[in-house]
C-alpha cells in the first residue's frame, strides 16, 4: 500500500479535484432505475446539463469513458467508408482519428506540430477543395478537439465554425470537449457545433464513467440514415426512454447521483466564474513556466488551456524523471507526455475542484521537483505565479 | 422528494443489495489510472476476479452497462452476416438478440415460452443439421441467457455445451450471466463457455457502471479473425494494457474501488456459502408463493433461479398495481413484469447482499401488498417462508 | 471479522438506525470551528432543536454520552447536599439515582415495581409532606425517565407535572427523554418540564456522542445559585458562546453534521407522523407478543413506550439465549434485560428510522429464534403485527 | 452557504486534517454496543492507544472534547481544596487553572509570558519550598501543558519530571498533549507522567468528540481517595467495563471507528516518522516567518512546536484583519490569537495528515494574505520554506 500522509495532490489533467460532496454523493444506496424517485433524478440532471453544453437541445449520457463518447458521435451519425476530416493536433486526436478507421471510415488527417490547434484556413482550403465542383462534399465530418489532453492547446471552434458556413459545406462538425467542459467556454448551439463529446472526470467534477454527447438537430437528423452499425451508443432509444426519465439499460446510477451534486455546485458558482478562475490559474501556471526559463508547448497565445498546461523540457532531461521525482518526493501525480511527446513534456492538471493555494502547492512541488531531478530553471517561478493569483480575482 | 422513514427495500432483481462498504468505497479520492497505485489496484482485481468467474484466463472489465458488455462479445467474436443461435428464453434474451441483428449478425431463434430455460435437446437437433453434410457449420455461436432476470428461470449450461461437444460442432458458447453471477453457481472454464457476460450491479453488489467478459482461448482466437467493427469494445488493446495493470482509455475508477471491496466480501463468505444462501432463499420464497396459491413462472424444477422469483397473477389482477401498492404502502420497490410479461408478473429479487431476516421483510411487504390489492390468496405464505429459514442453514 | 452477508438488524432500543444520509453527512471534513461557515451551522441547528424539544428556550448540545446529559441536568440546578427524588422505574432510572448519589446529592427513591411508569399519586402525596408545614420544600428536584429504555414503560410527565402544581411545590422537574426524543410525543414547554435530557443516538437518528439539555427559565435562575461543582457541563458559557454560533470548547463538529440532517429529515416527515408511525409499530410489535402466548413488561395500558417492548420471558427460559440465537441465525441484536430483569425479558427496539418491512422482517426474526429456542409460542404473532401494519396507516 | 472551489485550507492548530479514509469509517452503520463485534473493536482500540501515549498502563477513552478529559484528569485524583500548581504559558493553560479553581482545587500559577513552556527551574524552586519542612507537601499536582496550542511553544517534560524526582515531591503529574499527541515525540511511562491528557482531533487525525485519560499506577491509587464529586468522568467504571470490550455508557461508536482506521494510518506510518515529518514542516515554517522578517512568539529554540506556529504581527498591524484576508481571498483558516495575544499573532496549524505540498499552498497563502493586508514582509520567505522541504526528509 502506498502510504500518504497527506492528500494526495492529484495533477493529472484528470481524472482530477472531485470534490468531497460528491464523493460522498456516490454511496448513496442504489435505488429502482425504473422508478418514480429515478425518474425524477434524471429529468433534473438532464435539464442541468443543457446549460452546461450550451445547448436547449437533447444531451445523451452514456456509462462509459469519454472514449465511448467518441465512438457514439461518429457511429450515431456516419456511415462505412464516409469521409471524415481530423486533425492532427495531439495524441487524443490521434486516438479519436484511429478509433474512426477501425470503426471502417475514410479518415483525413490535417496536419500539424502538436503545439497549435485545428487550423481554420486549412480547414477552409480544405473544404473548397470538396465544393460541388471538386470532390462533391465527400467530407461528411470535421471532427476537432476543443481542449487537446496531451498538448495542453485549445482549437478555435468558432473559426472552424466559419470555415464551414464560409464554404457552405454541409459536413457536420463533431467537436471533442473531454477537457474543456466546464472549465472552458464552450457554447454548443452558439458555435454551430452538432456533435459534442464529453466525459465526466474533468471539468464536470466526477470520477470517470460517463460520457456524453450533445446533439444538433441537424446531428440528429444525420443519425436516421448513418449505417454504421450501433447498438449500445444509439441514441434514438436512449433520447425516448429519456422522455419518461428512464434509460433503456440499466444506468450508472451512482455517477449520476454524484452528477446532480456536481452540477448545482458548477451553477452555483456560476459558469463564467468557473471558466474565470480557470483561466486564471492557467496564466499564473504559465507565469511560473516562463520564470523558470521553461518553454510552455502550446504555440499560440490565443490557444492556451485554460484547464492544463504541458512544459517542454529543456533539451536532455526526461521528463519522466522529473515526475517520478515529484510522485516519490512530494506525492504529487503529472500527467506525462504521450505519444510523440513522451519524455518531453510533463503536463500539469489545473482543472476541476481546484483554487489558489492548490495551484500554489502544486507549482512549490513542480519547482521544488525540477530542482531536485537537475534541472536548470531560474529562480523565481512560484512567485511569479503567486504574483498573479495576488494581483487578480476574488475568492478562486 | 420521496420521503423514506426506513430503509428503503429494494427488491427488484438488480440492481439491489449494496454492501455498506462497498458504497463507501465508492467515494474513495479518484486516482491517477496511469500511477502505480492504481496499477497494484489493477492487478489485484483482474486476479480475483477469475475465481468468481470459475475462470484462469482473462477477464476483460469494461466501463459499461451490461448491455455494453452483450455488445463486446459479440463485436469481439463475429463478423457481419455470421449466423448466431438465440433462445426466446425471455425478454432480456431478445434484447440481446435484437441487438445482435442491429449489429448486422444473422439471427436465428429457437422458440421457447418464457417458463423454460434454453432447450438442449432443441440446440443438439438444430446443431445437427447445422454439421458439416447440412449447413456446413454455418452457425457461429450459440447465445444463451443463463438466468433470465425477466422469467427467473435459468438455462442449464453444462447441458448446452454437452450438446455442442455431442454435434461436434465448433460454434462459440456466450453466455449472459448478468443476474447470476456471484448468486447462482457458474463455471466459465469447466462449462466450456467461451464469452462469458456479466455486470456489476447484482450479484457482483456494486452499483451499475462496470461490464465483463470473460473469454476463452478459442474466443480470443475468434476475435483475431472477427471482422465486426470494433473500437472501444476491442478485447485487444485492453488485454495488453491489463498486462501493465493499465486501460487503454480511463477506467471507471471508483467503481473499481468498490468491486475491490466486492470481490473481498465474496471471498470472505466463499463463492459455495453465497451460492447456497442464494438457493435456500429462492426456496424460501417458492414456498410462500405455492403457499399463497400463486404460481411461479419457472416451470422447469430444476430451472429454478436462485436470484430472483417471478409470481404470476391470477386472471383478471394486474401485477404493476401490485407493485404501486407495495411502493406507496411500504417502500419496496419490486421488479415489473417486462415485455410480454407486462402486468402479468411481478418479480422478487432476493440476490447480492442480502440475509434472511431482509428476506422476511420482503415477503411481509408481499403479502401485505397482494391483500391490500385484492388479490386474493391464502394464509400462510410468510410462515411457510420462514419454516424454510427456520429449519435449514446458518447465518445467512 | 464477523461475517454479514446482508444489512445487519440492529433492533436494540438504541443506538439504532441511522439513515444513511445521515452516515454520509459524518464524513464531511472537519472545519474551523471559530469561522462564519461554523457559526451558520450552529445556529440553524439551534433553531431547528427548539421545535423538537417544544420549547422555545434555549437547547444545551453537549459532547458527551446520554448519561453526560444527566450530569449536567444535576450539576447545572442542585447544590451539594439537595434533596432529589427518584422513581424506581428501571434500570436507568436506577443509574441516574446512583449517579445524583455518587454527586453527593441526598436521594429519595419512590418505589415501583420497573413495570410502571412514575407514580403521580405517589409524588403528589409526598410532595404534600414535604409542604412548607412538613419538610419545608427540602425536596429541590424531582427525576423521571420519560421512556425507561430498560423496561419499555413511560412515565406520565403531565400528571407528574400536575402533582407539583396541585401541591404548590416549588422542586424543578428533571425529565430523561433519551430514548423517546423524536419517538414518542413530548413537549418541555407545555409540560412544565425545567430540564430536559437527551442524547443523540435514539429517536434524534444519530450516532452517540451528543448529549442534550433543553432548560426552562426556572432552571436557568436555580443555576445561578445550584453550588455542585461544574465546569465541562456548565450551561452559562455555552449559552453565552451559543450566541455568537460558537462553543466554548471544540464541539464534535461531524456528529453536528448529522444532526443538521437528521433535524431536516424529522421536520420533512413531521413530528406528528413520527410519532404516529412509531406508535403503531409499537401496536403491532404488542400484537405479534400477545398472540405468541406472551407478555409485554409494561403493565399499564397507558404507558406502553412507542420505541421499544420488553418481552417477558415464559418461566425457566433464558431471555439472553433467545437473543443469542437471533444474533447467531438472523444476524440481528435486541435488548438484553438489564439489572433485575436480565436474563427474564428481551427488549425490541422498533424506533428511529424504521419502517413497516424491517419491523416485519425483525419480528419474523424474533419469532423465529423463540422457536429455535425452544420456547413454547402460539402461532400467529407475525401475522397478527402484519394485520396491524396491513390495516392502518400510510407509507410509514 | 460558503462557496468552496476547492479544498478549504484548515490551517488552524486542530481540529484538522482528518484522512478521507478516516472520515470514511465514521460514516459506517451504528452497531450493538454490547454486542460481540464492539467489543473485539475496543479491545482492539484500547491496545493500539497505548503505543501512540507511550504507556503501557491504561487508556481511558471519553465521549467528550479535550476540556473534558482535563476536568476527568482532575476530578479523579484530586480532592477539594487540593493545591495545584499550574504554569502560566498560554491560554489554554490558563483555561485548564480556571477550571481547577471552578472545581474547587487551590490553584497557585507559576508565572510566565505565554512564550516559554513550563519553567523546570521555577518548579523546582517551588517543590523545595513545599518540601516536608516547609509546606508539608501540599502540592498535590503540577499540571502542565505540553504544546501550547495558543502559543506554540512546547513544555520539557521529562525536565518537569526531574524536578519533581529531584526534590523527592510526591506530587502527581498531569499533562495536557491535546495538540501534541501524535504529533510530537510524548512517553507517558517513560517521561513518569501521571495522567495524560489528549483529544481525538489534532494530532490523532479524527474530529473533534473524543477525550483521553493514559492513566499511571500513582494516579489510579490516587483515583481510590479523590473525594472530588464525580461520575460521568469516573475511571473505574470505565475500566472495569473494558475489561469486557465494553463501556459503562454508550460510547461514540462512529468517532471510534475513525479512531480504528487513524491509529492504524499512525502506526503504517511509524510514530518516529510522524514527529520527523511533523519537526520538519514547523522548520520550514519557521524558515519562512523569520525570512518574511517577521517573528516567531515561541522564545526557546528548545521549544519549538512541531504542530503549530504562531507568528508575531509587527506592530500596528491587526492579525485578525490578515486572517479574514486569507479566508476570504484564499479559502483558508488560520488560528487566531487568543487571551492576551488576540490581534497580535496568528497561528499556522501544520500538524496530523498534512504534506509538504499543502504546506507549501498554506505558507503561499499567508505571504500573499501579509502582502494583501499591507504587512511589510521581505521577499523570500516561501522559498525560504521550500528550501528545507527540498534540502531534507523523504516522502512527507
Amino acid at each position: 500500500m502506498t502510504l500518504h500522509t497527506g492528500r494526495h495532490f492529484l495533477q493529472i489533467p484528470g481524472p482530477t479535484n472531485v470534490p468531497d460532496e460528491v464523493l460522498r454523493a456516490l454511496s448513496a444506496p442504489t435505488l429502482d432505475h425504473r422508478g418514480p424517485e429515478f425518474a425524477a433524478l434524471t429529468r433534473r440532471l438532464l435539464a442541468a446539463l443543457g446549460p452546461v453544453f450550451g445547448t436547449s437541445g437533447p444531451v445523451v449520457v452514456l456509462p462509459s469513458s469519454g472514449t465511448g463518447a467518441w465512438e457514439a458521435a461518429l457511429v450515431n451519425t456516419l456511415s462505412p467508408g464516409d469521409r471524415v476530416l481530423f486533425f492532427e493536433t495531439g495524441h487524443f486526436a490521434a486516438l479519436w482519428t484511429a478509433m474512426a478507421e477501425r470503426l471502417g471510415l475514410d479518415v483525413e488527417i490535417v496536419p500539424g506540430d502538436w503545439r497549435h490547434g485545428a487550423d481554420p484556413e486549412a480547414l477552409a482550403a480544405r473544404l473548397a477543395d470538396d465544393g460541388a465542383a471538386g470532390g462533391g462534399h465527400a467530407i461528411k465530418a470535421v471532427c476537432a478537439v476543443h481542449n487537446e489532453t496531451s498538448t495542453g492547446v485549445t482549437s478555435r471552434v468558432p473559426e472552424l465554425r466559419a470555415a464551414l458556413d464560409a464554404t457552405g459545406h454541409p459536413a457536420l462538425l463533431l467537436v471533442d470537449t473531454i477537457s474543456s467542459l466546464g472549465s472552458i467556454d464552450y457554447r454548443h448551439d452558439a458555435w454551430g457545433v452538432d456533435v459534442t463529446v464529453a466525459g465526466s472526470q474533468k471539468g464536470l467534477m466526477l470520477p470517470p464513467g460517463l460520457g456524453f454527447n450533445a446533439v444538433s438537430e441537424k446531428a440528429l437528423a444525420a443519425s436516421r440514415t448513418a449505417a454504421l452499425p450501433r447498438s449500445y451508443w444509439d441514441w434514438a432509444p436512449i433520447l425516448e426512454a429519456n422522455r419518461q426519465g428512464a434509460f433503456p439499460y440499466t444506468p450508472a446510477t451512482n455517477l449520476l447521483y454524484g452528477l446532480d451534486v456536481a452540477l448545482r455546485m458548477l451553477a452555483d458558482e456560476g459558469l463564467p466564474a468557473v471558466f474565470a478562475r480557470h483561466a486564471r490559474h492557467a496564466r499564473a501556471t504559465r507565469a511560473a513556466v516562463r520564470a523558470w526559463g521553461l518553454e510552455v508547448l502550446c504555440a499560440d497565445e490565443r490557444e492556451h488551456s485554460g484547464s492544463l498546461t504541458a512544459v517542454l523540457m529543456p533539451p536532455g532531461h526526461d521528463a519522466d524523471k522529473v515526475r517520478e521525482v515529484i510522485l516519490e518526493r512530494f506525492d504529487m501525480s503529472l500527467g506525462a507526455g504521450l505519444g510523440r511527446l513522451a519524455g518531453r513534456v510533463f503536463r500539469v492538471g489545473h482543472l476541476g475542484h481546484f483554487n489558489d493555494l492548490t495551484l500554489a502547492g502544486t507549482l512549490a512541488g513542480v519547482q521544488m521537483g525540477l530542482q531536485l531531478a537537475g534541472v536548470p530553471i531560474a529562480a523565481g517561478g512560484l512567485e511569479a505565479a503567486l504574483a498573479v493569483l495576488r494581483e487578480e480575482g476574488g475568492n478562486a
